[in-house]
């Protein structure tokens, strides 16, 4: 199977709302695109946002209901940020990656790591008093929304949900994908020729953090309101995907 | 100025052949746009792979004609490497940052972090004798494609250089930005609004990184044969652009 198409259309979702604690993301995506004129099909890619998908999930928090243990207390002297917001990372958190003076840096639940475990403010609602968690199993949430989508569709679209991250090295934030469904998340090519016919020693893609990048490109972080984007295009296999393919395991990590 | 569109077309065109040292690589973008029936446009990006740069520029060196010396002899000992191509990979780097059996991982000469110095023997002609290095100057040959495509075109086209980069914590491997020319490589967003008009604190956006990762998705990494890909739809500041703005100093990086 070749992955790689000839060429790929990427479009913005026009005119999804700001999202409210048990709005049906399915149902404003369906809206979303009947307002676009696109149909979807089998082999679609729609990249969410995973702001959006915690604020359906209703994982806003009002740091008034947070009380921060002395554990956090002491994080956050060292990392000069708020006591309650440190205390929602560690929750969020596995271990500590690395901290300094406005830095904190750690191993998510989830696998990855990312600063302040991808806790944010940025166009969240409700000042500077509130702030959202990631969704608590984001996998989980793509592979719903992609049984809907086919529910009232009957089209098969992969479900990306993304999220923008830091890296060590290099300087900027690039999407990568934070929940799969219905596409690998990691594309391993070992084996496959090259134009001369050798065999590719190394090659895994990051197939669905690629994805997710593209999608950011249209996507904006800013004041856009695009959170929803479709890559119609791409070649993957229909398969059930799963982000963790993307965390490298701690103990093959020489960086850690 | 709104950075994100709200759609993209990526175009992988067609018909590139293998590169030769001394080849005009402009010219035969040129003649691949014609048989895509592609007029180049102000603001169209065109991402070249590293590869077919460092061909053209005749970086393809034959291993029996270097000479390893004892530390790269010492080096490849532990990695367990071909010591040859460990004396490459020490030559175009400045520093190792790891090592470990399989792994060799460095500071390249042009600041970012990398396995093997970008150093190749895919989709590289010669037999297993023969490896490829970088492009000399990746942003400098950005430019002069940049200005050809300019002067052959009358269209102000930003080129990026792309490579494609393995990460710590995550598996696969990703395209990034090596060369620039014609757009920012890294988007500064602090201070612009959210949805809610609070000013963002942190987003800087890996710009061309992720234009790298976006041209991927069509370009393949095997034997697709899809060297050049057209980003079409983008919104950038017609900027110098430096592939090193994507480059952190390694006194701010927490991993060194």
């Amino acid at each position: 199977m070749n992955y790689a198409p000839a060429s790929l259309s990427i479009i913005a979702l026009p005119g999804i709302p700001l999202i409210q604690p048990g709005d049906d993301l399915a149902q404003l995506m369906m809206d979303a695109l009947a307002r676009a004129g696109v149909t979807l099909q089998d082999g679609d890619a729609l990249v969410v946002t995973s702001k959006i998908v915690s604020k359906a999930e209703g994982r806003l928090v009002d740091l008034a209901d947070v009380v921060a243990s002395d554990s956090a207390r002491q994080v956050a002297a060292e990392t000069q940020k708020d006591p309650r917001i440190v205390e929602l990372v560690l929750r969020e958190s596995e271990q500590i990656s690395r901290k300094a003076p406005g830095v904190l840096v750690t191993k998510h639940r989830l696998g990855f790591v990312s600063a302040n475990a991808g806790i944010d403010q940025s166009n969240v609602d409700g000042g500077d008093d509130h702030v959202l968690l990631l969704p608590v199993d984001p996998d989980a949430s793509a592979q719903a929304l992609r049984d809907r989508l086919h529910a009232l569709t009957g089209a098969d679209a992969a479900i990306v949900i993304s999220d923008s991250h830091g890296r060590p090295f290099r300087i900027g934030n690039v999407g990568v994908a934070i929940g799969v469904a219905g596409m690998p998340a990691a594309l391993d090519l070992r084996g496959r020729p090259d134009l001369y016919g050798r065999k590719l020693k190394i090659s895994i893609q990051a197939y669905a953090d690629m994805v997710a990048s593209a999608a950011n490109l249209v996507a904006g972080e800013a004041d856009e309101g695009r959170p929803v984007v479709l890559l119609r295009g791409l070649n993957f296999a229909r398969q059930e995907g799963h982000a963790s393919e993307l965390v490298r395991p701690v103990e093959q990590d020489l960086y850690k």
